[in-house]
């Protein structure tokens, strides 16, 4: 058997989508406020760099997270490219009518998976946040907004523990009641393993075959890239991830947060994985953001290079 | 098509042997230079913790590296239980001799399966690194020593790029030459990826089926763990690691170093796969390395803790 023919077995996909969330999840976990201008430059760079979704802000209550207030200005400022989607996170019908103010045509609702979560987060359950996602669909269909929907704490919760998967089912018939065609899996709490992520990406891929599917990954516990290859065996194309590498665990302090856009790209393209990003480019947007905070964040491949770098060293 | 089916269909393996290279590769890469003490009681809480392979240290030049002049007195004073392999790393029949005089019954012989990488390192090419070990093998079989090999940059160099496999096959083969049976593939520079992790693997593992197989991987971009997933895919069921994350790559400063012990027998364990470790144990030897090192280590678990901890959050 050839070395060429072991490579098919493992059916790697030849490429992949890779949603850049730093304007959002990665930004709105860092105490340095980012101005618009920065907000703006960075969205532009990572579009020119690749990207092909990117979510650019959140409409919440910016007294909850103040580094999303400006989502509006940076909105309606930056340049837009045709056949990119730029896309917000909203928790309500204000928010939605806040993206459509701004000309939003993609809005992303979130639940979490683990009853505990939610409670603590929102002081509702998930039943009662998905119910009230009913007068967001209604906007949204008739604003010409699409809506996607993610479900958080999708693997396991710091509260409960892991999360079964008819959890995440109850939040998946819920977004399908109203009408989403377009779900993430996110593991916010950094508790997924490969083998939960194929066995439940697989699980929703082949219950709900007429879905988008997006996994979400935060690499809290070093098991970030490890958990992408689960999901690309389970056939999964889509993943987000985070300039720079931002984006911490609440109930975690200190520990790593989102997985790397770069580190991400940079895997795929050593294994052949097409993203249609810019590796280089990432790069550069990552040590921006580095030298805007002040400090090493927790990407790889900002710190070591990329494996194609080659060093030279003096003979000893 | 059921969950359980479809976890069975990835073919984990339901165990794994983790090696402790801690003692060695970790400690020779730290300007703290560890006392023996502290090293005996490293490598007892470690064989306490679980670990049945431990590389205890090295016999090669004490000018080269400092942290590793007093291998002979910690193999001399160290407890030994019965069923565990002290191993040491030799470079020449000069250390195979110390080791001997030690007691010591395994021995590991390293060569760079990168010209450059072995011409900077040793001034010597690898056929001539392999040619050297004849006189070693002789001595081995004469004194009931068993020796092991390591292919160091067995998938890239940092100055000659990707390593093609037919340069890891003529390392093999040398190995082969001189009778050693059991082999590890060395990612000394962090560049595997997943993909080609899985190639050479299964590659190997077919061509040589009489060798056991080791993989030895840095967490220098990411993808320590997932490039575990490739190899346990690939049917290979040994892997080494160090407490707490240590072992820097010296052509990336700051870069991340081997897999952390914790890390990856956390990830075993939440998979289902058996690795013999209590890990709570190991997670207490790498805070210990932590506290004298005074400083963090690369490790995950150590700050972001088990994926099973469960944090108790005031509702906001």
């Amino acid at each position: 058997m050839l070395t060429t023919e072991l490579e098919k077995d493992l059916k790697w996909p030849s490429s992949i989508v890779v949603s850049e969330v730093g304007p959002r999840d990665g930004l709105q976990n860092e105490k340095t406020m980012f101005t618009v201008e920065q907000k703006i430059s960075l969205i532009e760079r990572s579009v020119e760099a690749g990207a092909k979704i990117i979510e650019i802000g959140s409409f919440v209550s910016p007294k909850a997270i103040p580094q999303m207030a400006d989502t509006d200005e940076v909105a309606r400022r930056m340049k837009r490219v045709d056949g990119v989607e730029y896309r917000v996170l909203v928790t309500n019908l204000r928010g939605l009518e806040r993206a459509e103010a701004a000309g939003i045509k993609k809005a992303k609702l979130t639940v979490s998976a683990s009853r505990a979560h939610s409670l603590s987060n929102l002081n509702r359950t998930p039943e009662e946040v998905l119910r009230g996602f009913a007068e967001c669909a209604e906007y949204a269909a008739t604003h010409g907004i699409t809506l996607s929907g993610a479900i958080s704490t999708a693997f396991g919760c710091s509260m409960e523990g892991k999360v079964p998967i008819e959890q995440v089912i109850t939040a998946i018939n819920g977004f399908r009641e109203i009408g989403v065609k377009e779900l993430s899996l996110s593991d916010t709490t950094g508790m997924a393993h490969p083998q939960q992520v194929y066995a439940y990406s697989a699980r929703v891929k082949e219950q709900f075959p007429d879905i988008t599917w997006n996994l979400h990954f935060h690499n809290t516990r070093g098991m970030g890239l490890a958990n992408v290859m689960a999901g690309m065996m389970a056939g999964i194309g889509r993943y987000d991830a985070c300039f720079a590498g931002l984006g911490g665990c609440p109930f975690a302090p200190g520990a790593s947060g989102n997985i790397a856009t770069e580190d991400l790209i940079h895997m795929c393209h050593e294994m052949g994985i097409d993203t249609g990003y810019d590796l280089d480019k990432m790069i550069s947007i990552g040590k921006y953001v580095q030298e805007v905070l002040g400090k090493d964040t927790s990407s790889f491949v900002l710190k070591a290079g990329k494996s194609s770098d080659i060093v030279k060293v003096q003979n000893k």
